[in-house]
């Protein structure tokens, strides 16, 4: 469908300007410096040629065919020229003028009126307020972009809404000599969507790495489908912004709105397979491994280094990334310990020394390639004069040339004096970094990405065991009642329903039919006060705990007859369960997402510690397995201080259940199940509320 | 006392070579090529001159007043060429060569041989096994040394025993296009130390910022000492290697079983006032930032920015490291609203649009400079080819050089088409960055420091209600009698020595006098079995807790000895206090520099959640505020859930009396009061181990 826009053929500018400073003129220059293979038209009723290039009075006297047309006009006239492009039989437009919805009210009403003649003539709109496209594919060359950087022909492609951090990713590329494939900053993106592009991305031969930032989803649901697609046949690699409350303010200010503050992005990411970034500097240096290294097939690395110090620090980065170093074997120890010198460090890290020769490098290259100890091989490789580094960097660009494994090299060197050692590297696409962190960074996510590529989510398995039906009734019916909340016989019932254990309980409307209640649940019993105007029973004194006989239940209750004055106080008896680590499970509905479901450690740990983690419904059994594993308290759950360990398997069961409640009911905007009591066998909910 | 090695005005190089790919030729071609203002003097006695320089036979040869002497010769010729250096009146050697200590007892000998001899005829050595010096000021221009980069005259200068680290913290600065002031690394450092160095840098009015690098510290105490010193005058930058298990390891292999995993180096920096890094790339921005900045002032941001987001990337940086971004002042508003685009955005950040002129940046940097609301600007500088980007450097240029608040620049550009603009800036010192998060933490930093050196430390006041004599008498005793652990009572009479409170107690041999104690406390009582055969006592049995009655705890006590069958079985009884908040300390002796004191809260929260925190005697009131709210728990301090809080001010005190009490006896080794139980009112020491 984006075909012919990131393919163009002929490519019109529609404001195409003599004036050097002016977009429209500049969109010219650069599809010619670039070396555009098709043929450009240069749209300007006043001027006769720019750039050399013959000027047309209108887009109605281009010749047909065109693929992409530019708009470098004001805003007034974008409607018309649409019109006229739609006339023409214009397949695609990228708007780079600004002034739409951007500037509030009256822009947006211009960008409703073209996108609709659009729409009418089946063309795409790529913007508007946006920087364009560019494909480096040597067939193709269209620099379709105001922007600056030129690439070289590359495996990476960029498409964020934000041109400026896309340019950023884009100059980082560059400065490291790494070309890029295609480049897609599309603003406004009022027509042709991110997800759209990225779906693209995911089809596109030449595009082996897709990187994108992102500071709020419009589409949340559409970006989670596109990402899990394309993730699932190359890596994604995503930066989020806006993550602090000032950020997300600031990323409102130029979006006009679009950010919030929010987890679902990072739960997004995590679902479909999205290898998710805080640091841009770590996601273009990673981006760059993952354009041509071999996928990892484990965490095990070798180091190799003529230096020590550098050595240190990358090791404390991969070590603290999870990445293990494993001894070498004792073969390849004894291999080298012949062949290096003999003052050389024959472990891991190995170090050959600072005088340590071509040959010494290639014989440990070779040997981390064949040793089946190692994963991966960081190389790190310090320039001094009394070495051939020329020859060094040969022998490391063949052996990254055969693509054994991963392999990451720190080259630490002055640019200006050793051009031709580092040029030897880069050529042969040699991941050069200029500090030991950020080579380990890169390399621990190649192998971060490994684990999310193996890992296995599982499969959702629906559990059969539910009444669905009763469920839906009485959510059904409290929508239809115009209930906000559902009262506590419903919450109970419609987790019972779903299979979800809760201690034994009645409703009564008299303090007689609560003792009653109780010889029929047996004590210890909890007394709640139930009646609409009860929301926050504890604060009220509507929670009585650990009622051991009737004469206590009956002061209890005529105690909260006392204080909530209400005549329709009804109350809640339930068994009372003793013992048991606290849990909280909660949900929340993310717009078009279904919901985000949370589990941690319940009273001080969430209150204190903030201990929870998140997981987006669906929620499959290895998910909510992972959800226990990753709490920081996580040993509670096993047991600490000669405590027996909680029934884990019944909170993972419970969470399956939850997620198919909330899959099955959208309906619900909020639940709470605080505390779920977990026990040596099988988990309670002791308390619960649900928001419609 | 290093004046003459770091500032040479006559340099010999022992073991002067022709071959170009020796170091002692390389040395002498450095000296040279940086245009060294002093004389050099090549000794080989085989060669007529070197690089043009005639040679000298021997050292002996030489004119008086050497101040450097290289040595590049054989580890074995070394001891005979320092006599004949001493016999010259040389002062300074620098040893390039390697094969000494590193390598084992062999070079360990000839390492104490030379020594020797130096020391003789006062000579200091500097090395072996290292790079050696560079001193960049203009009147010296010492290149003592064989690695690569030549720097520009600076205001950092760095300092490490890594060649490596050293040398790749030199290349960013060079790539950044900042200098470098001096330069050194001292590899085995069997004489000139780095604290001596750090100190001698401290006095050198040429260097404004210090930057150094360690994987392990041979001398702590001396290294704290330097260290604060120098960093009450000007800010050290210090990262610490192996901080992993694995990079431990590979810093021991490279220096020889120096590092060690461990905590007290952060404390180190802590409390000399240095400003410590994990990240070497963040280290090198931010020095650069500091070599150029006035001190901030306080930690309140504005940002200036003509692109969205990558302002919304360092907004997130920013204030994720504690730094506000207060609103524009309304007058600041009122006249940025005058002046700049209507489309333009102004707020904080204020975004002057990519078409922002030169003149927009000035309006906005004067705005924010003089707007009170600010105490440092933040700029975003894209380069579109549409604007004046030399003028707008020009700018921002002129505004940094005013110094009226630290500014730095995250400029977004191709460093290939926008030369002039970044010399333009590059030359007035802006502090100049290609990604956005670089720039921000370089400015979290400038306000870190801040916080750092207006932090009041407070004094350390001496506790004085305190019978330090007794408890000296108690710990020296058990030393005499070659005891390794006090005893209980030892344990408790020194505590109550030092005004710390413990429940009160009694010591007995037999079931009555136990009887008979708890008689006296008061029950409940808590029975503990005392024996110098039981060490855990709780896993042997040995504790009964909560013992209301004589025959509860006449029980509990038969239990015991039938369990313990030791005929010195003696028992502990103390008051049970029940309630309170299970707190823990500790402390753990710290070669030459006292002792680590631990906080924590006790029981699972240091169990599962390491919830502790560390710091170093002597401990300041400030110091132990600072432990109690810096736990991630803290908030139970406060009280919780309705919870009343405990008394802090009884564990500050606490802390204090327990910082003082292992000041004035260091034979204690390590000391656990496990747990401490905090109420509202006071702190007991409910159980205390002590080994010396």
């Amino acid at each position: 469908m984006l075909e012919a826009l990131f393919n163009p053929k002929r490519v019109a500018v529609i404001g195409a300007s003599t004036k050097e400073l002016h977009i429209g003129n500049r969109v010219i220059r650069n599809l010619i410096d670039f070396g555009f293979k098709g043929e450009i038209y240069p749209i300007n009723p006043k001027a006769d040629e720019i750039w050399g290039i013959p000027a047309l009075k209108s887009i109605l006297d281009a010749p047909d065919g065109i693929d992409v047309v530019h708009m470098v006009i004001p805003a007034k006239f974008v409607p018309q020229a649409v019109e006229d492009c739609g006339t023409k039989g214009v397949k695609h437009i990228i708007i780079n003028s600004g002034g739409f919805s951007e500037i509030g009210p009256e822009g947006e009403a211009i960008e409703m009126d073209f996108l609709e003649r659009a729409e009418k003539y089946g063309i795409r709109i790529f913007g508007p307020n946006c920087q364009g496209i560019i494909n480096s594919d040597p067939e193709i060359r269209a620099y379709c972009n105001f922007t600056f950087t030129k690439p070289e022909p590359g495996a990476i492609s960029i498409v964020a809404l934000s041109g400026g951090v896309a340019e950023v990713i884009h100059q980082g590329f560059a400065a490291m000599g790494v070309g890029t494939r295609i480049y897609a900053s599309n603003g406004n993106a009022c027509d042709v969507t991110i997800p759209e592009i990225i779906r693209y991305l995911g089809d596109d031969p030449g595009t082996q790495v897709l990187v994108t930032y992102v500071e709020g989803l419009r589409d949340p649901s559409a970006f989670l489908e596109a990402c899990t697609e394309v993730a699932a046949k190359k890596p994604v690699l995503a930066m989020k912004a806006g993550r602090t409350r000032e950020g997300a303010k600031a990323a409102a200010s130029h979006t006009g709105g679009l950010a919030k503050e929010d987890i679902a992005t990072d739960l997004i990411f995590k679902k479909a397979g999205v290898l998710s970034f805080s640091d841009e500097g770590e996601l273009i240096q990673s981006a760059v491994a993952f354009a041509s290294q071999p996928r990892a097939r484990g965490n095990r690395v070798g180091i190799i280094t003529n230096t020590g110090g550098p050595a240190v620090i990358a090791t404390d980065i991969l070590a603290g990334a999870g990445l293990e170093l494993p001894p070498l074997s004792s073969q390849t120890e004894a291999f080298l310990k012949e062949r290096l010198y003999p003052e050389a460090s024959v472990a891991n890290p190995v170090d050959v020394l600072a005088t340590g020769t071509a040959e010494h490098y290639r014989t440990c290259l070779d040997a981390m390639m064949e040793d089946d100890a190692f994963d991966c091989v960081f190389v790190n490789f310090v320039t001094p004069f009394f070495v051939d580094t020329d020859s060094i960097a040969r022998e490391i660009a063949e052996v990254n040339q055969q693509k054994r494994k991963p392999l990451v090299c720190n080259l630490m060197t002055d640019k200006g004096q050793w051009v031709d050692t580092v040029r030897i590297l880069q050529d042969a696409g040699v991941p050069c970094y200029a500090l030991p962190g950020e080579a380990a960074r890169a390399m621990a996510n190649l192998v971060r990405y490994h684990q999310i590529t193996t890992r296995d989510k599982g499969d959702v398995a629906p559990v059969r065991d539910v009444d669905s039906q009763t469920a839906r009734r009485i959510v059904d019916d409290a929508v239809a009642n115009g209930s906000k909340i559902l009262a506590a016989d419903e919450v109970y019932r419609v987790l019972e329903a779903y299979g979800i254990s809760v201690p034994d309980w009645r409703i009564t409307d008299s303090v007689d039919g609560a003792i009653e209640a109780a010889e029929d649940i047996g004590y210890p019993v909890v007394l709640k006060a139930d009646a609409p105007s009860v929301i926050h029973k504890s604060d009220m004194g509507g929670v009585s705990l650990n009622l051991m006989a009737a004469d206590a239940l009956r002061m209890a209750a005529e105690d909260m007859q006392t204080r909530i004055s209400d005549a329709d106080l009804g109350f809640f008896v339930q068994k009372y369960m003793p013992g048991g680590l606290e849990t909280i499970m909660g949900a929340k509905a993310e717009d078009g997402l279904g919901h985000a479901v949370m589990f941690g450690l319940g009273g001080i740990y969430v209150e204190v510690l903030k201990d929870v983690v998140f997981e987006l419904t669906p929620v499959t059994a290895a998910e909510a397995t992972e959800m226990l594993t990753s709490i920081k308290g996580t040993t509670l759950l096993q047991g600490v201080r000669g405590q027996p360990g909680v029934d884990q398997e019944a909170l993972i069961e419970l969470i399956q259940r939850l997620s198919q409640l909330l899959e099955d009911l959208p309906v619900i905007q909020e639940l709470d199940l605080n505390p779920v009591m977990a026990f040596e066998e099988g988990a309670l909910v002791v308390d619960a509320r649900i928001l419609l």
